[in-house]
């Protein structure tokens, strides 16, 4: 996946660190894609940066979107409130979530080889 | 690595995605292991969120600082602008970096099991 490139700050970042139990996938990854999705089609969203997990469990995903009231929705979302309640319940062993506001960002890509 | 455990927010995050190069590793894996130790060391650091990097070269880092003023000093520490010459130089292929104003967290963990 490319990295996001968003319209300037101000917008907010959900940083969101967590690492699995060792327990089967019990659904986790097709969940956590079709969230993927339908975070994409909620108001306010403006893109997510996420790496696949690593060989100790953890992942990180930060998704951005353009104000807290988008954040605060996506929260509520009826699908989204019942696969976070699997994950405390079955695929999280812990995970840290925080809410910020972007203020500055920087951009680099590297010039194409001729 | 587990997920850091910081005080109470307000502290700030500087969020950075990248995309390696294919190069070869040309002292970066030596270098962003340094880096990480420096950083530990730096007046106002508080912690930081890291997963290994993936197939597609994406790896996602977020540190976390008491205040801009860590985060600017950090920046302008010698050994690391040299990292930071040779990451676009030589190692990164693209990223983002985004300075942000973390204003709540949450910490989940699962009860141990007897």
């Amino acid at each position: 996946m490319p990295l996001s490139r968003l319209p300037s700050p101000p917008y907010y970042a959900v940083i969101f660190a967590s690492v699995r139990t060792d327990e089967d996938d019990e659904g986790y990854g097709i969940t956590a894609t079709e969230m993927s999705h339908l975070a994409a089609e909620q108001e306010g969203y403006l893109g997510q940066d996420s790496t696949a997990r690593d060989g100790e469990g953890m992942g990180i995903t930060v998704s951005y979107w353009r104000d807290e009231a988008s954040i605060h929705a996506w929260k509520k979302q009826l699908d989204h409130t019942a696969a976070r309640n699997m994950g405390r319940e079955k695929w999280y062993k812990s995970y840290t979530l925080r809410v910020a506001r972007v203020e500055r960002a920087y951009d680099f890509d590297r010039p194409e080889q001729a």
